[in-house]
């Protein structure tokens, strides 16, 4: 760990070698290798290599949120007395929220999904309160105008982060008008970037080991 | 009118003196003088030009939303049958939302001000449905993340016409998060320039017109 | 509906078979299935699953639009008595005008294209005011420098809706010289996303929709 | 309280005189009045209002950090059992950390202020690493390139909010160089906008609620 | 001359002695000191400067436009049989037009103004073509959205520069839009800076030159 | 022509039957067809319509710049008294004025190119400095950082016009600080778009039409 | 000294006392102070705090650059075997040039200015090369287009270090054109922020350290 | 050379036809070809070229930088007694690294590579500073949020080039945020564009030049 952040490997820029090596010392120094942002091509390398060195790991592999994550039989998964809900307006939110909920997972809090409660259809945002409600932080997805974390965050009063998803076209798309609407937000939320969902899952992790922490 | 638009003369980038000439010439021909974004300054020459040319005439001067309306003891303003109401969220959204509230009225329309209904606290945007749905279109203003036009635009089936604000500070301050987050919105708005008061509210005028023709 | 909108899958940023899954989903609960900016493979995709799941409904794609309207044979589509006019300066605006029109129509407006009447050809613009006239509202496509908008809300006093289009190369390329200079109109029109033709046409529909409760 | 957070009033683009009307209505309501961003005019009219209507409060006014919060003899500030530290680099970080502090503080938080430990002085930086283990929450001011708040992230395990504060000129200046700097950053931080000094301090004083509620 | 342009001072950026110096130097050199971009107390203080060193010279200073020429008796104005037409939609493009109509005048140019034919009001507009055609460069300012040029442009066929004026609020305000809307124009405009009369003037004034070299 | 201009198809945005459509079009009304920004698989289908349909035509295409002219054995190329100089820094300047060239020459105009003449060698700039004064009219393309038409300006007395390169990568690439550059010269240019080589042909060819009407 | 650099106080975002609290902290702790873009109400608090507190010390302060320098009878400004050339265009680049120049100076460097050598009259510039080729390391200042160093780089094989300024006005104004025209450079220059004439003259002055040890 | 600077071919905007006869202009007239940001298929063609008009050379190809020296038998590399450090972050920073390092090599310097001393691991970065302070100046590569050159100019006393690396996603990414705040360093960096290896190198060439000729 660095800091308590569990190291995960950031594929962007990086070659499927590259990538491959760092697993593998990953996996040899850790007992657990995380990588993020990989494309097909790169998994398939990093699972060869895997395969090679690390034949008893096991590899789990999310095509949508293109993250991979390996352990030796040997790795103990730490596990937190906190919960972390993540919550998102519809299908397109899906590829961040699912990386939040893996680097969540892999620092040990519970996580659950809350989806499909975009304000378009405000009478489901209002009927999920109680879900909103039943965790000791929330990192709420929102892509297009993003106006679902702020929403949210004056429902509950949980610590609310928004985390911005490059959906949208045109003026503002790509994410910009999320991200620039959650810094924004008259309801106090903090932010990470753009389709960073790594960020706001170590962000809800590192909250939940505090309370862990307290709890214990 | 121009094309149903009430002439209006914009005082941005004129001298006092030129708007005052306008202001003249748009009460002799028209029998009335809208100016709009003019400062106290200009405010002071447009009315002493009027007291000396049209002394009869009465001037209405908002110096929080910044425009002026001079008419001739004969001029009828147009009565549509036909309402609109005009949403904000708290007291920094006034100086655009008055503007609209002005075009609009000179044009004809019924105009109703619901005020203070910010997301923040959704239970009272929620109180507000019905007052949102007793109009035949509404200019919704958005500061901030601008979240309110689409929740509001989720809630009721008459056209919303979304307005953002030039508050906020920061990364995206001066309305551009709010434009931008108008432009992304799921819920299918169409929007306005930045404090572009004077535009929401003729577009509604234009559609209360409509409405008007077709009623009678 | 949602709200009076009529409820449409967003391709973007989902995987085919999410796609088909919610268009499905649609045709099952609301007897129609609208698609929007879908790809031919995703095309391909849709059309499969509905032959399994609605054998019987018809299928229309337009791959230049790049929509997908399926609906059972028991759907009857509104009728609305009012009338929208679409207008392009060239052939390519076709994309979001053709998205536009696919909106309109689905909400029971009468929708008319006209065509080819951009303004470096002033008289063929001049020439067809009668027909800009016809309409009850307008939806003006918009590439490039945008001026056409400008230009008709100026000779007509209907509400007149700005569609920016994605042409353009270079500076303010990409709908964004449009986008800007219809916020900065001088004839006051409302504007929608740069290629947003679902947000056009759904602002659109909801006025014809006024329109046809003041006239019925 | 909104959802955990105390009410507060953000002066920009109000009047004085609507800044001074709120900051009334807020102390009766609560017993306290918070108002941010106001200037030394503002703050004047907000003192006298609240001479004449709540002559026994007894009011702060921080004219470098432009607060001011007015409390009664009856109101109880709520105490939390968790620590809030707040950094900064230089003298002119002071405006928003000045800010964050204030809220974590009305929110009941354990505030300490760490100064003047800029990397420029990396030496510095490194020696405050006690002080900044002693908290259960850092927020990190970052100005200019904004390099704080990712060194600190790397050297603690408890969450660290990143303040991007409006100094610089030129190129990313007024804290935009900052803002991205943070949301790019290799050390997992989550971030609010520019100068939202009072953003982070709510987030810090949510986060400390709940380490108090698992505390007690 | 410098490669056929008038020597002019530029105001900005120069302290008012600074300025008063180069004007001197230039009466001196050339016979004429042409300085552009100068505020009131600029202008106070290099008049005083010359009433001193050149105290039979010739001075004009144009208060709106922000220009000062002196030229002492001796000087020669060059003439050019060659006309340049200046447009404008408008009282607030009169800036630019007249630091445009300055610069084309002290180069030699026959030099006309075509005001107030902005397509809000298109016949307005088409009944100035004949006005237009008399010219053998235009050049045609363009605030707000800009769509003036393009549409003269497609209505004559001498050169046309079009010259964006820092109107406009908003989104794309301060001549954004019509920058960008110029550069993306169906109509084949060449284009100067957002108030850039100067240049403006001086590509007309060369264009003139080579007719005048044509023509005698 | 429309008003001075030939009539050019841009290909972009538009499918290539749509373009070979537009082409036979022009080529039967006009007898000549101009294609501008197509690539292969366009021009190979707008060859194959214009071989069925206008079988006698001479069809050149160049796969560098991006063009194809058609013309019929009938068709008349005007011819102007009066030369345009096309000049670059090197050869990724080539797809552009190549496309000036083009239209500069189908609308009469002498054109020579003066190639590799970049600022950065600066000895072989000033050699060509006879070359340069040859011409009428120059357009100087720039990428990069744009400093070649600023330096040619400087040292002739004809119009120069700075078409932008889209070289360049990182800040202010794809032409964007060339375009920004050319704005602020201080040698008084006019410009057009990034890569606009029709958009700088067309004004140099029509700056050429008044020279050659002047001449004769 | 802070790595090489000479401290220094950048006055902006400071208060005047705070200012001049540093000014007296560095004077009493290295004999000398150094206070940047200081306005003269900052430097008029500075002066009166020096003369309490350091009553003996030499000051000096430019107004047009807005520094000052405190010194004390003991202090020893060291002395380089390096010499810096400080290039510029014309007056307007007059402030950021005198803050490189002085910071050059205090770090020991023997300075030099080569003044209105601007692109503009190329003539001038070739003149002086031999100016140029005389120092060991160079910094252009370059206002508008930025052109100036990309030439003088070409001419020289020293090093040169590009120094925008925030000159122009419009689109790539206040320094942003010549900014990312330096970063495009053809001639492989490098580079600081806008009117960072500070940071450029450090940087000179540690490579004139460095020729300094390497000679002695 | 070209002022001191190696001639290189810039691959971008070529095609590989001319990117190869460039190459073999140089090799034949300098005895080196150098090509950077050239793919595999313009290494083919450039090597098949070099393979037939110059068989005996000798041929680099840096596939992950991008790449391609050939030198003739005859030709010598000068060589200088100085030396550059390369700095970097992570495996991501490799290819503009590669490329600043062949450049400085190619000038003569000795040059070494200082890799994964990113100060999200400070301590790694600060067992480093022995080696950094080995070279008589630093190229330091930085991506994402870019700290990783100030926090190392405030350890060492040589001058530092920063050099920002198109890493990172969503606000600020692809090197935006590094650029930015490379140029708001409060260690006074000097910078070069993102990813121009090429230019940080023969500045650092530069600087090692001037110590060679000072120390010999
Ligand atoms: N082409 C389009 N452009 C913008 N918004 C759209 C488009 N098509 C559908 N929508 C809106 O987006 C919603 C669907 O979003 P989603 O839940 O992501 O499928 C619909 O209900 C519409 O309000
Ligand atoms: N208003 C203006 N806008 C743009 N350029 C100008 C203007 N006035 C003068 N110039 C140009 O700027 C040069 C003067 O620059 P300077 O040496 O800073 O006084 C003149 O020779 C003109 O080329
Ligand atoms: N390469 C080009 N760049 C800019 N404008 C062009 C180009 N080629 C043609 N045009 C202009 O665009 C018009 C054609 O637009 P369209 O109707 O979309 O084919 C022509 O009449 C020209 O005015
Ligand atoms: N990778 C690079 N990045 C920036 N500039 C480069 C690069 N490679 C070469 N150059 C510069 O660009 C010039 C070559 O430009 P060109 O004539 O387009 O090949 C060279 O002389 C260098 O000054
Ligand atoms: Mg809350
Ligand atoms: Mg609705
Ligand atoms: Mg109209
Ligand atoms: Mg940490
Ligand atoms: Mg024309
Ligand atoms: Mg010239
Ligand atoms: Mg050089
Ligand atoms: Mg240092």
């Amino acid at each position: 760990d660095r800091a308590g952040v569990p190291e995960a490997v950031l594929a962007d820029g990086k070659t499927p070698a590259e990538v491959a090596e760092l697993a593998v010392t990953a996996i040899e120094t850790t007992g657990r290798a995380i990588v993020t942002r990989l494309d097909t091509a790169t998994a398939t390398t990093v699972r060869e290599r895997l395969d090679e060195t690390a034949p008893d790991a096991t590899v789990r592999w999310d095509d949508r949120s293109n993250w991979l994550v390996a352990t030796t039989p040997a790795f103990e998964r730490p596990s937190l007395d906190a919960s972390v809900g993540i919550v998102t307006a519809g299908t397109s939110d899906a590829v961040p929220a699912g990386e939040a909920a893996l680097i969540a997972e892999e620092m040990g809090a519970t996580v659950a999904r809350i989806d499909d409660v975009g304000v378009a259809s405000l009478a489901r945002t209002i009927d999920a309160v109680d879900r909103f409600r039943d965790h000791d932080v929330l990192i709420v997805a929102a892509g297009r105008e993003g106006a679902l974390p702020t929403v949210i965050a004056g429902l509950v009063d949980v610590p609310v982060i928004g985390l911005p998803v490059s959906t949208g076209y045109g003026h503002g798309g790509e994410g910009e008008a999320a991200l620039s609407g959650l810094l924004q937000s008259c309801t106090a939320l903090s932010v990470v970037n753009i389709d960073a969902g790594f960020t706001a899952g170590t962000q809800a992790g590192l909250i939940a080991r505090q309370l862990d922490d307290a709890r214990t």
